[in-house]
Formats: C-alpha cells, sequence, structure tokens
C-alpha cells in the first residue's frame, strides 16, 4: 500500500543529499496523498544510505495515527502534520539543515528578495519565525514549530503556494510546494537564494530589496495563469 | 537538422551543471549558426537530465521564429537573440545564477580586476547593467535585458570579444564567446574571478585594480595577433 | 587478530575523506576495544586510499605499547591515549582540520550555540582549549595536547559524551563518541555547525546563544532516557 | 623518451584537478630530471581531460631549449624554470589559481601562520612577492614572476624546501617540493590553510601568527633529521 507515495518520499530524501542540502540524517521529506488522508515521510534516525521504500512510514495527517509502516516516523512528523493541516494545497514539505538558509535562520533574520533567482520562487522576503516561548518549547515543541510558521505567513498575508517556504528563528528552513518534488525545488532555491543574498550583502552592505515591479514579473512569469516558463502543462 | 549545433549546445548546457554554475534549471546556453542566421538554445524549464538533442529548438536570430523543434525555447530567448544581433562575431550565449556571479550581480557592483585570472579573459572591469525601470520591465522585459547589456558595453566602448561577459544588476551573468565552447569557459572563468575578487576585497577593503600594463599583458597574451596562450591553430 | 576493530577504524578514516573534513593526510580517527584494553588507530603519514586493515596498528591503551601491526601510529596517537584514559565512556576519537572547526580553533573562540542543530549533539558552547605553554610544546606536546582538552571539559564540569568534541587552540578539533561511528557522526556536526555559526555571526554580529530551554529540549531528544529521535534500540 | 617523468607530470596536473584547486586550463605541474638536466611541464592551454603523457613537452632547465614533444610547453614554462635554476634542491613546482590562495595573492597580503596546519607545511608566513614594474611586465614578464618569487624567500632567509610556496601578487600561488608530488601536497596545503586563515581572521580580526616555539615543533615534527612524523624512509 501507499507503494508510488512511499517511492517519492524516498527519492525526495535522497535528492536533498544529492542536492548537498542534508549532511548525516539532519533533514526529511514528506508528501502528502490528500485523497486518502495521509502523508509518508521519512523514518526518524535511519541512514540515507539504507532507507528502503517499506521503511518510509505514513501517518494519517488528521489524526497523527501511523497507518502504515513499522518505523518511527521522524521526530519533526508533529510540524509537518500543523503545515499541512494548515496548507490545504500543499502536497509536500521538506526541512533542511542546509547551510546558507541555517546561517538565516540562526542569525533570526529574514530573508530579503536581492534578486530574480529568489522572485522566481519566493514572492518576497522569506519570512522568519517569532522565537518559541520557554512553555511552546517544553510542550508540544514540534507542533509548536510548525505553528509559528503557519503564523509567519499568516501575519504577512501570505499564501503557503506564492511563498513556499520559511525560517524557524533558531533551528532551520522548511520549504512545501503543491507536491514534494516541487518542495525539494524550492527547498535547493532557498539554499541557493540563502548563499547569494549573505554574499551580496557583503558586497553592499545596506542593499534593500529589488523593485516590487520586478518581482512580479519574475514570480508571475513562473506561477498562475500568465506564466510562460517552462513548457506548456 | 542542426545535428551538430543541437548537440552542441546540449553538450554546452550540461557543461555548466558539471561545472557547478547552474541548479534546478537556472541557466540556458545557445549557439549561433550565423551561415543559417539561427540559433539553438535550452528549451524551457526542462531537467538536465532529461535533455535530448531533439529537443533543443532552434530559433531564426532575425525574426525570433521557431524554425525547428517541438518545444517552447528558453523564456531567456529574447535576451539571447539581442545579444546576437547586437554582438555580430558571437557564436555563442551563456546565462546562468552562479552563487558569486549573480552575488555581484544583485549587489549591482562591477567586477573590478584584480588578478590576472581576471585579465586573461576580460579587458578590464566586468560590466554591471544599469536597473530596468518600471516600463521595462512590464514590457517586452527579456528584450530590454539584453538591450542593457548591449548598452553598458557600448557604454564604455567595449568590444564584444574583449569583454565577452556581463552582470544584469539584481539578476545575475551572462556571458558570451566567438563560439557556445568558449562561451562557457567564459562563464567557468567570470564565475572562479567573481569569488577570488569577493574574497580578496574582504582580505583588503579598497583593493584597486591591477595596473593596466599587467592588464594588457595577460589580455593580450591570450588574444590577438600577438597571443601566445595555447596552441598554435 | 582485532579484525573488525581494524576494519572499523579503516571504515572511519575513510568516512572523513568522504565527508570533506580530511584532505592530503590531515587527520586520524581511533576506535577503543575497551574489554582488550587496547584501541586502533590510523598510521602516520599513509596515504588513505593505500590503507588495508592489516596496516592499522593496534596500541594498549594503558602502556602506549603496540600490541599489533607493523607501521607506526599516527603522531597523534599520545593525545588519543589520553583522551581514552580521561574519557572512560569514550570509545572512538576522530581529530580532523576540517574548514571551519579549523578556523575557530585557530582563531581560539570556543563555538557558541546558535542553532538546534549544534543542540543536537554538543550541550551547550564547544570549548576551546588554553594555549599550550612553551615548555607543554617542548615536552610531551602531543599527550599536553589531550591534557588540555580534558581540562577544558573538566574546567565547564561537562561529561564526555554530553560534549563530545573540543577546538585545540591554534590547531584544530577533535570529536569522539561511545563508538568510532559516532566520533565521525560528532565530527561531521561539529564542521556543519562551525560553518552555519560563521555565516550567522555575519549575518547577526553580537548574536548571542539559544535559550537554554532550546538547547535541553533539542539535546534532550536525542540523548539520555526520555530520547524520542531515531528508532527503537 | 623520460617516459616516467612525463607520466609523473601528467598524473601531478590531474591531482591538481581532482582536488579542486584548477578549473579550465589554470594551472600547471612541471618535474625535473636533475641528472638528465631537464624538467617536463604541461602544454599550454590544451584541456586536462585530452592531455597524453606523449603530449607533454620536455625542456632543458639551463637554455629552455625544447628537447622532446610536439607541443608547445605552459606559457608559465620561464618561471618554472628560473624556480629551477635558483632553487637547486626542488625537483616539482606547482602553479594554480585556486580559490583562496588567489584571493590572497591579489590582496597582496602574505598568508601569517595561525596554525598548526600551517606549520606542518611552511616555515612561517608564505610571502607574496613585491609588484612587478612596468619594464618587467613589458619585458620578460614569466622570467621575472620567477625572479621575484626567489627574490621575496631570498630577502627573507628562507630556504625553498622550508618555504615551499610564495604568493605572486596580482597572480597567485606557486608551491614546490623535493619532487611533484610534494609539490602538488604543499598546494593543496596552501590553499587549505588560505582558507582557514581567510575565516579565522573574520572571527578574531587582529589575530596573530602562532608561537614561534609550536610553528618550530610542528615543523620538526614532520621535516629534517628529528621528523617523526609518517613511516620511517
Amino acid at each position: 500500500m501507499y507503494e508510488e507515495l512511499r517511492a517519492r518520499v524516498l527519492a525526495a530524501n535522497l535528492a536533498l543529499v544529492d542536492a548537498g542540502l542534508v549532511v548525516l540524517t539532519f533533514g526529511n521529506a514528506s508528501a502528502a496523498d490528500r485523497g486518502g488522508g495521509v502523508m509518508a515521510i521519512k523514518p526518524s534516525g535511519v541512514a540515507y544510505d539504507a532507507l528502503r521504500p517499506e521503511d518510509v512510514p505514513v501517518v494519517d495527517i488528521a489524526s497523527g495515527a501511523i497507518v502504515a509502516g513499522t518505523t518511527r516516523p521522524s521526530s519533526d512528523t508533529p510540524t509537518h502534520l500543523v503545515l499541512y493541516r494548515a496548507f490545504e494545497d500543499v502536497g509536500g514539505v521538506v526541512h533542511t539543515h542546509s547551510p546558507f538558509a541555517t546561517a538565516w535562520a540562526q542569525a533570526g533574520r529574514e530573508l530579503p528578495c536581492l534578486g530574480t533567482t529568489h522572485a522566481d520562487h519566493f514572492h518576497g522576503a522569506v519570512p522568519v519565525t517569532r522565537p518559541l516561548d520557554a512553555t511552546e518549547i517544553a510542550g508540544d515543541y514540534e507542533e509548536r514549530t510548525g505553528a509559528v510558521v503557519v503564523e509567519a505567513l499568516a501575519a504577512r498575508g501570505l499564501a503557503p503556494l506564492e511563498m513556499p517556504g520559511a525560517l524557524v528563528a533558531s533551528h532551520g528552513p522548511f520549504a512545501w510546494g503543491a507536491s514534494v518534488e516541487e518542495a525539494v525545488e524550492n527547498a535547493v532555491a532557498l539554499e541557493a537564494v540563502a548563499a547569494s543574498a549573505f554574499r551580496s550583502l557583503a558586497l553592499a552592505p545596506g542593499l534593500g530589496p529589488i523593485p516590487d515591479a520586478l518581482l512580479e514579473r519574475h514570480f508571475t512569469r513562473k506561477h498562475g495563469s500568465s506564466a510562460y516558463y517552462g513548457q506548456p502543462g
């Protein structure tokens, strides 16, 4: 059961390693089957090169119950579940500790849109979450991590598929997309723009974001009804 | 038809990935057949590992009409066309979002000539374009992107083959050459010198360009009638 | 004799190269067999690609005598022995000159805990040792290197398995763990967090450590009796 | 003729690419046969993956005449020859434009000894050459490049095998050794310590060199009659 879903989750987790976003077991990808109300996610702390499709646990999105698989799902599962519940058009979620995106997250700084690579993927600055308070950390920590991501988008009036990523303060990036494959792409793009923004600010310390007109042009080139990037669907 | 041209374009696009200049589908290379008045270019948004020569579209340089291929050409095709029309001795064009060159482009800074690696390839500072205005962005954006590159070289009196690259502000680098193979080489060199210049300025803030005599010596070692680098032609 | 121990030491040394922590012969890993009172360690100055299990020397932990193998053990062997003698629950030790961790060590700065990746592996700031004095350098230098590591943990009241690494001032990182495989993991994690901390401080000069509550939550997620990361043992 | 010498030169040039020190054709390695009074060196501007041993030209060290091979030797050949003539115990020379060492060279800064990795290979700060003047640049430029390297070592009283490298201002690093294999090792070490010194200075801006006692201890661990690093000869 869930054979294709599990295979895609496995491929996505391996793609994160291949893209250099993940070392050791720092990261996880999940994919939702919205029809079935479930998601599949990397098992916790299993070495990537030992992962097999049948190791991938499947979890009910509404209840959090494990519906298939014998391994313990990623310890970040509650965060993924909160995102799937709040972001109804999201089909895949990725969490990494990728080098530059993590540096921004640890610095507690949102990632400004300094160029068109950024605008191709993210509709403005990638938000950073507020810090969790001591009660949140001591309680349902992973759920609260998801909640502050949802809160960060809501506070800025951002739709999940126009802002498919966020930086969790003191922690690292999450990215998502309509599918897990898109979520991986957005995680790769997030790391690339985090790196170039880091270097651009070193070269031009007070640099501000690109003009709104340029942001709109690039974002709508790839997204929405007037998109003209890629092959016709 | 255009079998060799398409194969060279395919090889050039793959070379950009191998050289670490491109992640995802961020980048494109094209090659001109000046006799036929056409150029071949990467299709838009197709994964690099799925590209086949017959996927590569061929476009009439003068009219922009597609003369071969069933895929939609790169969304940056109008930029390439403007460069081929203005730069008559150019046979290949490459666009990337390579990490350090993009950082300079986003910072809106020209890339100063701080060493002989730079002088071996670029005859002085690599120019950065002026920002596009709102009308240009809203209109024929990709054509205007090519136009500001042409404008940047013209304003500095630079010939395209002595300055085979430019940084598009808020965007990223373009490079070109007498052939697409040379364009790839110049894109690789541009990224290497963008990285070393970034680091040299961190070590020596305020560092100025190398003396003109050294620039001339290195540039003419590899270019022009007195060149003595490489094997006799 | 010691076939499995030697094979694990060989694999650990090769894993350091694969992880990009080691170039040339800059680094060494050892594993202890506590029952036998011995440890196996990389031979000195042998190229990694030429290493065979039977080249791996085995050394008595208490006396330092070579008990198996015909090659000279790593010149850092006395440092490893001091660590095994002082840290009784440690089963593996790794020394590298990995790029970012070495930069912190050379700078003489402890590595602050700026994020959860750090807290997952190290229970607070990774200490830097005091400088060795001229007498220590001229005398049993490698033993003294181990002694200042032990001293750095003791001065801060840190248990070796809650702080499985230290930065030797003007030199580079050491990491350890309950096994050599864990020591390698901690060396990889140490380099990753050294890199992200370097970049976070560039983005937010003056950035302080994460709150204690967050440090405790992440550390205890992976360590101790209430751990819930990874698969049940 | 010179079969082994050419094979070693070929292997050394490929090792520079594998170590990430060279992109495109930026770099060259040579090896001397002191008995025969010749050296073999990479041909000029030939792609690394197309190099064959029989392409490697052999040059008389005293006269500079080509004694074997049909290809034009590297344009940097006169620099190599000057180094072989002045440094009699040197058997191999390597020139690269490796990223961090080039950044220091372009910045015109000597590379201070900030740690033991540096001291293991270089006996103190790696010198930077004085700038060439306009006459030198216009004349026998490549010979003068060698001459300022020789001058930089002589001015500091450094023996070539205790300081097996230098930074040519506005250009990049040269490294050498008793053999070409050692020269490659020193080029790899030079890049590694250039990178870690760059980062250490960012973390500790006024950082000074390590104490002389530590420099001596590490240098003599690997060099000279009291060396105890590596296997007995």
